[in-house]
């Protein structure tokens, strides 16, 4: 996507083929940071510190930082203990197992600078995979924000998302954003209303900026606001991203998506949920069984924005405690269709309303 | 309502009968500073400004202000210009012109001292009617927590409230808060989940200081986080206050509620709604016909907070163009029942439950 209207990715190898760049995510929207990371070590601070987010993005980040490991000392030895070191970064990162696992499958058959060679070529080539797979998302999707166009042509097409499921989160184009930057692109008028998503604001901070770079028309709104917006007949979809859906077709996604498709329900909005096939989880029955994460109460209690000096500061929201569950699960009886690469697959939601009207 | 042990008004004249105090709550909770309102003028700013809040304390601060404008000057031209630059402070303020209509009607047959005395009773007269109203809504929802409580009584009952419909919006008491101070002083175990409000956050910074000041449990959340409490179980009822209530029922209030509303009927959480029956406006069929008010973006873009070095800062959070609705309706079929001051009336949620039931 365009930053400026420059092309790039979240993640990519300059012209040397070696040193790996990513930008420091906890800067943006107010600062352009290009971090290089030149060790395994860099890697995982940028894993760990959250520098860098997003299931894919961290997987790949993950497996560059794999291959930096086997530049400086391909041994089996080195190949090992980094695997590990890369994996403790975020030891429920099912992305970066993956990733990693992939990885080290691949370049076992391989010693020296031919290890070298595979592991920054398969990280490549995961990452050329995690693009298209979201170009896929992104052209099933066009076909339903093509088709709402169809229904008036006079105005653009209202689309409200959560959090970032963005290319932020991706190597580019993004998953729940592939659709719209697809439609945008193509020419379809959309307007994307942008939920802050408190606590950490990924909406207000990360996929508000995404879109202004890349010329999409969108407004910011408060987590408050969307079933108002609804009601009034103002969103024409919802387009989420999720973490992880169940085999019931349960989306467990950033606390608050939940709300959101109850009122997309109520008043007749379609809610599609936008993913990579991978992230069905077949282990799992239904949303009911997925641990929610509670984070650091701080993250309620107090927010980060910029200070009229132009610095990055940190202010106190409340005196009292508080509680910070990081996810919610959306019972898949308000999903409408799930938008995969490989297609969409229709949601309890859409089902439903079928046996209703046959 | 007691603040550090010490019971207090909102709204209060002091020993020698005449000058009339409050708190600035801007400042809330970081720092409690008592202002004094000397002079009509000091009654409009703080009006004008929000140093006080909340339709029936604004009503009472315009009702001194009168009071405050007659001790100076008890002439009817006086009457009349004072009663018209209290009432420009905020034109759509219904309560604020209800308070100032009672006012000047009450004090016309009088004049001199005789106003001036009468002016000062009548505004006394109506914070205590304020107050009265609120304790009746308290002992009628008091019963609806104390049923709950018996379901289980080895643990709190857990009551999501959305905004502060507390004592500081109010002379004493609150109205959504009422019932909760009603429970916990009769030793009845409560345990408040506090949505933060977003974008005003009156939630963190006003229902909280409150309950924290009252000494009753509470845990503040993000507005996102409340219907994943009510799928887990851990809400057993909303109770939240209303600005207005149309005749068929529909409930409006701060932005947000009807994400709240929607989360309980999916969860079979009932939801309250407490009110004086004066905030039911029959004038209005249906909440279709509210105008919604769209304030300043600035409210969603920035932030206020407590900055590391003690003084009160604001912070940008975002680089887009924001809109800010500040109220949603939420339809009368979602509320479980209204606690007012003559009791509860059903509300069509409730209704239907017992038609199914039939």
């Amino acid at each position: 996507m365009k930053i400026g209207g420059v092309s790039y990715r979240s993640i990519w190898v300059n012209d040397n083929g070696w040193s790996v760049h990513i930008f420091d995510q906890r800067k943006l929207p107010w600062e352009l940071d290009v971090v290089e990371l030149k060790t395994p070590q860099d890697a995982a601070v940028a894993i760990k510190e959250m520098w860098t987010r997003g299931a894919p993005l961290l997987a790949m980040t993950g497996a560059y930082g794999l291959a930096l490991a086997l530049k400086e000392d391909p041994s089996d030895d080195n190949l090992e203990s980094s695997y590990a070191m890369l994996l403790a970064t975020r030891p429920t990162a099912v992305n970066l197992k993956w990733a990693l696992d992939r990885m080290k499958a691949e370049v076992k058959s391989y010693s020296g600078l031919d290890r070298i060679a595979a592991a920054y070529a398969l990280a490549g080539r995961l990452c050329d995979e995690d693009v298209a797979t979201n170009e896929a998302i992104g052209e099933h999707g066009l076909s339903l924000i093509s088709q709402a166009h169809k229904i008036d042509t006079t105005r653009p097409v209202n689309i409200l998302t959560h959090c970032n499921a963005g290319w932020l989160a991706t190597v580019d184009y993004g998953t729940a954003t592939s659709p719209i930057y697809r439609a945008h692109d193509a020419g379809i008028p959309v307007h994307v209303w942008v939920d802050e998503t408190r606590p950490r604001n990924q909406g207000a901070l990360l996929t508000a900026y995404e879109l202004a770079e890349h010329g999409v028309p969108h407004t910011v709104i408060c987590d408050n606001a969307g079933g108002l917006l609804m009601r009034e007949g103002k969103v024409d979809m919802c387009i989420v991203g999720t973490d992880r859906v169940t085999r019931n077709g349960d989306v467990c996604n950033k606390i608050g998506t939940y709300l959101k498709a109850l009122a997309a329900y109520d008043n007749d909005v379609p809610f599609y949920v936008a993913l990579p096939l991978s992230t069905f989880d077949t282990g799992l029955e239904s949303g009911l069984q997925i641990p929610i994460e509670e984070r650091d109460q701080q993250e309620v209690t107090h927010i980060d924005g910029l200070a009229p000096d132009g610095t990055l500061s940190r202010v106190q929201l409340t005196k009292s405690q508080a509680a910070n569950p990081a996810f919610d699960v959306t019972p898949a009886r308000l999903i409408t269709a799930y938008i995969t690469e490989k297609g969409l697959r229709e949601g309890a939601h859409a089902l439903q309303n079928l046996h209703q009207a046959a």
